[in-house]
């Protein structure tokens, strides 16, 4: 790492030194709680497993000294450190980037002061100190120079690795989807030699992407997109067209030397709590296979299982239907009446891409949906962490990412209300035009926005690429606020009496949640053990409360041993999936891991 | 491209400004020519396409008014700028970073200034003004937002471009060899909008690389083999082993989009003056096709066509003989005698790898050798601008290319010279040990060592990973100073009269010219006309005189219209590429691209 020049007399790194001074003292005293005092009375401290072997924020004083009284005896924490100057906004605002040592790993963090005190705090694991990552100056070697007798090539190691891992030798870790976030997690476990497989039932890495509908990109730009350890290059499409996200896949995938098996699929997975380890039926192939891993990933989408409704008819219907997760693409369509079920990201591109190719659309939007235009997204919202400019100012894709995840999700609604209220000014006409054609808008509950809604439900949005246009224009034909009442033969019945002719319907009703995968997978049980994925009891739609402020579930211990849920758009994919894996090394390694705060279960799915 | 401070009181900035000013107003006014007087009388200008469309250096005022008056009516050069803070070192030499226009490019340069005159001068062309490429603020959007009932998408845009390409439609360009040469070549093409075809005899990218013997792996390290536009992850080794390069031109070949037919020959090429186009007759999987491309690059490796010697008897010889771009690897021959003539890279490399199985290996080293210890490489020679250390200083692959490109041919030996003594003295043990084993051992006709000796003959040393010990310990038995005088059906004599039994005999003689290939392929008539490939005319051992001050006929114009020569190792892959890209760009744009100062042929091979 760069080191950079701390300046005695610049002000804000003063007053960031001196604090991050007292955190130290403090926390190695011998009453560490006080350091609770260093934050203001509502401050927040988000960790992620650098203290608690868990991802957690603590909000306020008393958490905060709670966390400390249970951690810092095994943590202890050391060499606190200020990175670079710090700096201070307009609002007085002092923000400092921090790096520290535990007992046992390195870590790196994010300092919000006001008047003093800590508003924000985060700390994040980096590595494990006795397993540093081979990279940059520990890179291996490759070629081993000398002479020797014994000699095996790189190629026939690798190929005996591919011969005896799952066969011979058991892999230490298994994850069951093979899309960019078991990838991702699946190079990062790699670079801490737990020998992982990952297994995907589709034949080759990035056939998630190809088989989905045919217009699909990305709708998150390039800068936020990135894969762990190989950036996307510098002549890559800004929103990249679904078939090369899978030829990046495939190739990563190679080039990462993961263990990936296509055409797998798990039949069955149970815990045997006694050899504390997974017995997994997997079929590969064809092949009958018994896995033994001794940790489990569900990384098969945070979407989960996809949600088709129950509607009264629907098996007497004489058309096309599926959900959208299956949908082809428009072009079998031509001419052809088109009912689309939904009126999310899924339903807007699978509209857009129907009316393309002539067919006759109707959307049904059964609920309000938030709809941003992309180049609003980019430049009043994600440009200042994830774009070209961040980029030439010096912002990298790592730094983002930290910036992103220390802003509590309890604040998190007051940093982007603003920026949301800036949007609907800037598109009003654009969201003006979609209200004159009924479309039904929001900004999400509290007006704070897609991400919000991403965080909390996982729905509810559409990121505009254009479908918006022919939405306001009725080129997309709109009932809104209705739901499909009764399916017949060759038409649906609207909940408002009103009847459409129908050759196609496509239920582009969403997803259930991720332990939905646990119960088809391992048993009811163990999905109702953990409990729902996603969401963090915001109290708002599909987010049903009490608060926990974290996402539930997601990259961090649950209540099933051994098992754990990886997913999230390829932000969240990347980031997370860096402090997933050092959980799975670390107990692969048997460093003591004790998890703090855990929380209880309160909704099933 | 990141601004950087410039500071008005540094006195190396203000030396390099002025410099830099007196330069732009003197080749602006109406004597341009005068601008040599800025230059040391024996200075020198190396110019890489900028000004000269050519590789070509200027030694000495003279040649350099020469030039400046040949093109500075054309290429009217402007708004020259320091880039960043000019640097002073203890000799006095102050070295800036410059940018700078012309009429139809920009370009970067690099200065060396001796008491106020230049020493050594470069420029660059970066781009063409009009055809920039499409990367960071211009890299393509991807996506097509908005709605279009002509939408193609980007897998059907790619599948009817490869249907199209050599069939309907011709590629401008037709590069023959993909390895990492032609490889990287096509990239540059690709982003810049030239339709080409690379063609390679073998099935897949990366297979030149993979069929070679089994042990090898790259001797340069990987800070000095990054590949244009994807650099090689942080967790790489430092030498890839052979099937891990394959393996990553694989992938970048199709990320990069590029148009590689596998398992393709040509058989046969003629230029059609009058139309200005190649006629290429291609066997491509077995189907006869005819292509017409406008350029024609030969990029089948700067080795050229193996040298097999005529030795009597040699087809009278009972057991396996091959040249040792053919061997594969040592495992055939446990117990084998085994005669490697040569005693070069491959030589060193191929008995080690018959030693390591067991086999009985002499080496027959005709002539002295140079040997340089890999790590010592790194340490004394390479690391100031290849290496981890160079990285975390900031040293830029680019900037490390052009540094390296910035000292002229003529005085890079006085650059060498002091580091190959140091080497010398670093390992005086180890290289005592290889003569006392009998090994001629030289440090080229000068002492300039390594590179110099590539960039002249592109043959005579061994980068040391191991061997070296074996031919010391006499584990390699060795003959030197003699060579083959006659094969027999189990055994060759040496010229000494010496009898050696023989099951192997491998050649490792070496590579013809470059040229070579234009005689396979076109005609021996157009081969003569281009001459002999590679080295500059060091009157040096097999790089006789006189002097051009570049290599011979690569990356540049040829004496054949519309035939380019590339290839060299990965350094000189990724940087010469962008000449080359850029001198086939503006001539697909009907860009005026006069050549200054083309060599007389002197040599046919």
């Amino acid at each position: 790492m760069t080191t950079h020049t701390l300046t005695a007399t610049h002000e804000p790194t003063v007053k960031a030194s001196s604090w991050i001074e007292q955190l130290g003292a403090t926390l190695s005293s011998d009453n560490p709680g006080n350091a609770a005092n260093l934050f203001e009375e509502q401050g927040f401290w988000r960790d992620l497993i650098a203290f608690t072997w868990n991802i957690k924020t603590l909000e306020g004083r008393s958490a905060i000294q709670d966390m400390i009284d249970a951690t810092m005896g095994y943590a202890r924490p050391h060499n606190w450190k200020l990175e670079q100057d710090a700096t201070e906004n307009d609002e007085g605002v002092v923000e400092a980037w921090v790096t520290f040592e535990t007992a046992v790993a390195r870590g790196r963090g994010h300092l919000r002061l006001r008047e003093g005190k800590a508003w924000t705090f985060l700390t994040t694991m980096v590595e494990l100190k006795d397993y540093p990552e081979k990279r940059n100056r520990l890179r291996p070697k490759g070629a081993e120079h000398g002479a020797n007798k014994n000699r095996k090539t790189w190629l026939e190691k690798r190929q005996q690795e591919e011969a005896e891992l799952g066969n011979s030798v058991q892999p230490y870790c298994l994850i069951i989807g093979g899309g960019q976030g078991g990838i991702g997690l699946g190079a990062r476990l790699r670079q801490l030699d737990v020998p992982t497989i990952i297994i995907d039932a589709l034949p080759k890495p990035g056939d998630t992407w190809r088989n989905r509908y045919k217009s699909l990109s990305l709708h998150d730009p390039i800068w936020y997109d990135h894969m762990p350890y190989i950036p996307f290059p510098e002549n890559w499409p800004v929103f990249t067209p679904k078939d090369k996200v899978g030829d990046w896949l495939e190739m990563y995938t190679k080039v990462m030397e993961l263990n990936y098996w296509g055409s797998t699929q798990c039949t069955h997975a149970q815990y045997d709590d006694e050899k504390q380890e997974w017995i997994v039926q997997i079929n590969r192939n064809g092949e009958q296979l018994t896995l033994k891993p001794k940790q489990l990933v569900i990384a098969t989408g945070m979407s989960g299982i996809p949600n088709i409704p129950d509607i009264p008819g629907m098996d007497t219907f004489k058309g096309e239907q599926h959900h959208s997760s299956k949908h082809p693409g428009g072009e079998a369509f031509k001419n052809k009446k088109c009912v689309v079920l939904g009126g999310n990201n899924s339903a807007h591109d699978i509209c857009c891409a129907l009316w393309e190719n002539d067919a006759d659309v109707t959307m049904i939007q059964r609920s309000s949906t938030h709809i941003i235009k992309s180049d609003t997204l980019m430049e009043l919202v994600l440009g200042g962490l994830y774009s070209e400019e961040a980029v030439e100012n010096g912002m990298t894709t790592y730094n983002a990412d930290l910036t992103f995840a220390s802003v509590p999700f309890q604040i998190m609604p007051q940093f982007h209300i603003p920026a949301y209220q800036q949007v609907a000014e800037h598109d009003a006409e654009f969201y003006q035009r979609l209200r004159d054609a009924g479309f039904l808008l929001d900004f999400g509950e509290d007006g704070s926005g897609l991400f919000m809604k991403y965080l909390r439900r996982g729905s509810g949005y559409y990121i505009d690429v254009g479908a918006s246009d022919l939405v306001a224009d009725g080129e997309i034909k709109l009932k809104a606020g209705v739901s499909i009442k009764q399916i017949n033969p060759h038409s649906v019945t609207l909940t408002d009496g009103t009847e459409l002719p129908a050759d196609l319907i496509v239920y582009a009703t969403g997803y259930g949640s991720m332990n939905g995968w646990a119960a088809k997978i391992i048993s009811q049980e163990v999905a109702d053990k953990v409990g729902k994925c996603w969401g963090m009891g915001s109290d708002t739609t599909k987010d049903p409360g009490p608060w926990e402020g974290e996402l539930r579930n997601m990259w961090k211990p649950t209540h099933q041993d051994a098992l754990w849920f990886h997913g999230g758009n390829l932000h969240q994919s990347r980031h997370y999936s860096q402090y997933l894996s050092l959980q799975i090394k670390a107990r692969m390694e048997q460093i003591e891991t004790p998890v703090y705060g855990m929380e209880p279960v309160h909704h099933l799915s």
